[in-house]
């Protein structure tokens, strides 16, 4: 059976809704979850709950924190008994099959790449996002911050990574894959975009649906969009941002808008609390994949509480039962056209 | 009295729209426009509206038009007589203090850089993007598309362009300056990022107020964000579909909200697009300034009608009166330090 594995001490409100998250995925959807961090903060909560002698949750004790102020590689390197690294510790030694890890993305992704290890052949892992769009379905952002600076051979490596998630984790059939740029020409942007676009093109292991603009995240156009770590990030806290200030403009213009409308909202804010919050909410969807690695990693928000941990735990689950890793692996050759030119051209010229 | 050229043929509503555009901010604004395009099709119009024998409208004919699909600076090197560059010669020559461009951002970027002309020390020009923030006012976004991979030069350069703009247009005494990046820290993000953030803590020309995020642009926490042409126009894309997202959510929850939702919904509605669409509507704030250019030019959304062309005649006249680009000018030596810095170094080792 597969195991997954929490940092049980990531988060702002860790350990308390971390380990009432993992305790809820072995209740609801009978995962086997092994909480990593402090015994003594982590058994009383359990025995409060009556959980310490389920089954499906053990406890393995971790020393350490990473605080979210510390530089994550250098705080991955020293802090050896770190929650987060031992919790990527079990996901190398293939005790568990992957790791949920809330609070630094920093820390998270240095245990991903350092601690559990890159899948030969891709150079940077990246984190895909899931952007809830206008066909009801989400959009797969893909690096949301993992990468500032990618190269295109980088970003082709992406949109592999974004292309299997969606088909093997979303069963999308045929996944359409987008280079965020800022036109829809091949010749548009920066020169890593227009090298991208080249490279993209020439390919055959993904199927290549040409240039997404901004609007098109939103829009639902494309199943996954390509992108750096640095814009990526921009973006994804810009949707943050943008999101609380439309629901403040809503409550704003109701109350601004005399009895007749504050009647009306009463009666209206039910319905738009279920249909709008819940697209938007990213606890429903738990947390965003860190890919390109040898096993299974969630990343989740710092703000996390139980409910999307609950849910991250289930994707990690869902990410080993497909076997994003291995498929990654076995297509990574695939796309490394570049690389497999290159050494073709090195033994022709040896 | 000043005189804002227009070009007349630049979007999707001309030459209709535009030209009524013209007409409306010389009639409420009492400005001077000139008319830029093809008088066959500008002046029946201006006879229907009886405006022909305005004084404070006149028309400047024009043979050609940059079309939507074109390569922006082919066309422009090729069209000598195109609307948008005769507009751009109105400036340059003196006899128009301003220009307003709806249609093709990239055509109005090549008349403002090869027709209008740079200021001497700016290497890039730059547009700066108001987006509507949490504290009631905008956020102004520089660079949001004339320059896709700028260096971190051309961004302190930006810091400068935005800083002058929001003291001068907006009245806002001492402009909060941030730079866009992936995290507060001073050495996080990109290398251009990092480069730049040493830059801009080392002058003192404008005051720096460190590392925005993505969730800042809305928050209002920075009056003032600087960033590269590829990000910020990834962003403003973005919030644009984000907005139309948004609305269909609201709609949405509403219909699938039962009857009395649907009740609740005719009295909250009128509020709520009061309120909401107000603050989110380009038209009511007209258009982008191109900055670092010896002339006033705003470019226009391509949908514009004839509200927004209105605003963005009185935006120009505004950039005039203020004398933006004379400041900016004068401004320009205070920055650019690191030129000085290399000037001096020179000049001590010739």
């Amino acid at each position: 059976m597969i195991q997954i594995a929490i940092d049980a001490m990531g988060g702002d409100f860790a350990p308390e809704e971390i380990v009432l998250g993992g305790i809820q995925a072995a209740r609801e959807f009978h995962i086997s979850v092994v909480l990593v961090g402090d015994k003594e903060q982590i058994e009383p909560i359990l025995r409060r709950e009556n959980a310490e002698h389920d089954p499906l949750i053990s406890v393995h004790h971790a020393s350490q924190v990473i605080e979210m102020d510390e530089h994550p590689g250098l705080a991955f390197r020293k802090k050896k008994d770190a929650s987060v690294s031992v919790a990527a510790s079990l996901v190398r030694s293939g005790e568990c099959g992957a790791m949920v890890a809330p609070g630094s993305t920093g820390a998270a992704v240095a245990a991903g790449l350092l601690g559990i290890g890159r899948i030969p052949g891709i150079e940077r892992p990246a984190i895909l996002t899931p952007i809830p769009n206008m066909k009801g379905g989400h959009t797969f952002l893909i690096d949301s911050g993992a990468s500032a600076q990618p190269n295109s051979e980088n970003l082709v490596q992406n949109a592999l990574l974004g292309y299997w998630y969606a088909r093997l984790v979303h069963h999308i059939q045929e996944p359409r894959v987008g280079l965020l740029n800022i036109g829809e020409e091949s010749i548009k942007g920066s020169p890593v975009a227009a090298e991208t676009f080249a490279k993209l093109s020439r390919q055959k292991a993904v199927p290549f649906a040409g240039n997404a603009e901004g609007r098109d995240i939103p829009s639902g156009k494309f199943d996954v969009i390509v992108t750096d770590g640095f814009t990526g990030n921009v973006v994804l806290k810009f949707a943050e941002g943008l999101s609380t200030f439309f629901m403040q403009l809503v409550k704003d213009s109701i109350s601004e808008g005399g009895l007749v409308a504050k009647l009306g909202a009463l009666a209206v804010h039910p319905a738009l609390k279920r249909g709008m919050m819940k697209k938007i909410d990213y606890a429903e969807y738990g947390g965003a994949p860190l890919l390109g690695i040898r096993g299974g990693l969630v990343i989740c928000h710092g703000a996390s509480r139980a409910k999307a941990i609950k849910n991250a735990v289930g994707l990690a689950e869902r990410i080993c039962n497909e076997r994003v890793c291995e498929v990654i692996a076995a297509a990574v050759g695939d796309i490394n056209t570049e690389t497999l030119e290159q050494k073709m051209q090195i033994d022709a010229e040896g």
